[in-house]
């Protein structure tokens, strides 16, 4: 049932080849003070940083630059941006790059108007920002974590080995994103691949949660349809732009709260995989790809109709003469076998991961309670190994 | 290929039983002078007017009103709203019934502070508008148009037998909107059906424009799939609250311009639809549904690949030993069967249209380029007929 719930995604998009041509336009609306957050010298390489540059300087803003914005961006990061956006009293923060790029910037725009410290207050204690909020505007070049329009924040302390993810209200989310899936195209097929899984993963998550009818289970169904399609056909091809623009539109959809409509969602599998991530540094996509298996045929039994649902729906799995079990691990082996199409790691020691660090990882995965079946520590220690 | 657009849809949803408790918060926004538009007499009996205005009243706001807007808002409705905004210094305009009445509330918004004739400017020269909107904001009873998260008024021109819609830009969508299934409840069967129909129509004129491979059209087929799936319950027990929940959800993502991303669109069948409601004052989906099947059957051969796979992903239709021609009848078939089911008026004629009206009627029917196949004037003639 689909519940009480509020809807409210005002993030302004941008999409396709020409959508930078969009950036002057948006830039009339904040003050002159642009803090322009990037990571490695991708978009260097690319020219994306010359052209974004070139419009910010005609545009007439002062720009101060903070560049080395990490995969799994840090808590000591964190405190680097928040230092620089006060002393250039910053009013629009531009993030260029991936899901990380955007995570981050979001992270510093909620934490420089605030005295408290960031990590206590939203990663600890999971508060709301109660300061001025800098407005945040993306460029995207990578698709898959979907923060372009959605108010998630993932930072990561090192210290104390924990990855976390705060989920801020529609005040956070960025105010404009500018999607072109042609900056897509300069990745690593790695990337492209962690990214595709990224973003099945997160439609998974809110799919596989409650057994009753729901119009968000059928979006869900569709995304993923298209995503598979499209990611079929840019695994040979990465150069297929309609390919590659279909993967970035889903990833927008699939975590922008949308697909969340009535549904408890579970989040397990990115527990998992963000506490694997804390200990091996790994990319996302990949720590998540690596978990899954194990986790979804632990469930299994505990959201069988669900799993039933998936295989027919989403993998055309034929029910004929087959027990709910057996239609359910086919649903569950067409996703292995697409998994291994896209070169996905399989496996977290692949990662680093090793026998040492089950127990931290157990350690630092926060248990959730939306899905089919909630876990025990060692529950969490039998998949850890299971996915060894 | 989903090309180059962009996305911004700011209406904030509340969603489900409890919904109208936000209405105090969302008076807060908004000045004191608040125009309270509705239609009949319908919320004095369902209790809703009483609830609202004690809302209304406790926020300390100062209410006009004005009532009786009809399901085909007329140009002379409309101007006789422009006036009581007008005098009332109105700041807010709260509409609460189903779409004609949010359209109705847009219609005035753009209005009041133009100078030009609304007709004139937005239904004949199609201009956007260049005078301070007044924000509205919607507490819908009928599931069906999608007005309550678009940018669009359908106003009816009584004097020049013209029904024409203006589909306006974000700036004019409502500020917010409460969706209260419950609501909907209290609606006769008929007028049930209708809304049904106008959802799966506003799909299907998105859905049948364009060949390539598009995400948009995945999510299309999703919310029809969970339309038919509601209807068919709602249609056994229109109490049922889950069914209704859902139609009225996916007839806010039907047209809130999600489905419409990469797509050209068609419109012809609203074209005709509205063309015969200009004559007959029928009601808008019964007018669709009389007009559709001889449209789809004619454009058919035009764009056979997407009604094959219309047929097939869509409607089940099992596609082996079948040619294309016979897999899309099939679907359309089945179609057929569904709007029988739901009691749906399947010829213009049952509406009030007389054979002396065909001519007048393809005369006031906008010609759409969107679509499989551009109709001349006389194949609008012929689809008239055949569907008499």
């Amino acid at each position: 049932m689909l519940g009480n719930f509020s809807y409210h995604n005002p993030t302004k998009l941008y999409f396709g080849e020409d959508s930078l041509n969009y950036l002057k336009d948006e830039f009339k609306n904040y003050g002159e003070n642009v803090l322009l957050i990037y990571g490695g010298g991708s978009i260097k390489k690319s020219g994306l940083y010359d052209e974004i540059t070139a419009i910010l300087k005609d545009s007439g803003k002062n720009v101060a630059e903070l560049s080395g914005v990490m995969p799994n961006p840090t808590l000591e990061k964190l405190y680097e941006g928040i230092k620089i956006a006060r002393e250039n009293n910053s009013e629009l923060i531009l993030a260029v790059g991936g899901g990380s790029v955007c995570d981050y910037a979001k992270a510093v725009s909620v934490s420089v108007n605030c005295d408290d410290d960031p990590w206590q207050k939203y990663y600890i204690r999971f508060e709301e920002p109660d300061c001025k909020i800098i407005p945040v505007g993306c460029v995207l070049t990578m698709a898959g974590t979907g923060s372009e329009m959605n108010g998630g924040a993932v930072i990561t302390n090192h210290e104390t080995k924990l990855k976390i993810g705060h989920v801020f209200g529609d005040e956070v989310m960025p105010k404009f994103s500018i999607l072109n899936p042609k900056y897509t195209m300069t990745l690593p097929k790695y990337q492209m691949a962690a990214g595709i899984y990224d973003i099945m993963n997160h439609i998974c998550e809110q799919y596989f949660s409650g057994e009753d009818d729901n119009t968000s289970d059928y979006i869900s169904e569709a995304l993923m349809k298209s995503l598979i399609h499209a990611s079929r056909i840019a695994n040979k091809n990465p150069q297929d732009y309609e390919a590659r623009s279909n993967i970035m539109w889903t990833a927008t959809w699939a975590l922008n709260t949308l697909v969340a409509k009535g549904k408890t969602t579970d989040w397990m599998v990115h527990m998992l995989g963000q506490a694997v991530g804390a200990y091996t540094d790994a990319t996302h996509g990949m720590t998540l790809a690596a978990v899954s298996l194990p986790y979804y045929r632990f469930i299994m039994p505990y959201g069988l109709k669900k799993f039933v649902r998936f295989a027919t729906e989403v993998w055309n799995v034929n029910p004929d003469g087959k027990t709910d079990e057996q239609i359910a691990e086919e649903g569950l082996a067409a996703m292995e076998n697409w998994m291994k199409e896209l070169e996905l790691v399989m496996k977290i020691s692949e990662l680093g991961a090793t026998d040492e660090m089950i127990d931290g990882i157990a350690d630092g995965t926060l248990i959730m309670d939306g899905g089919y079946k909630v876990l025990t520590r060692d529950e969490i220690v039998q998949i850890l190994k299971e996915s060894m």
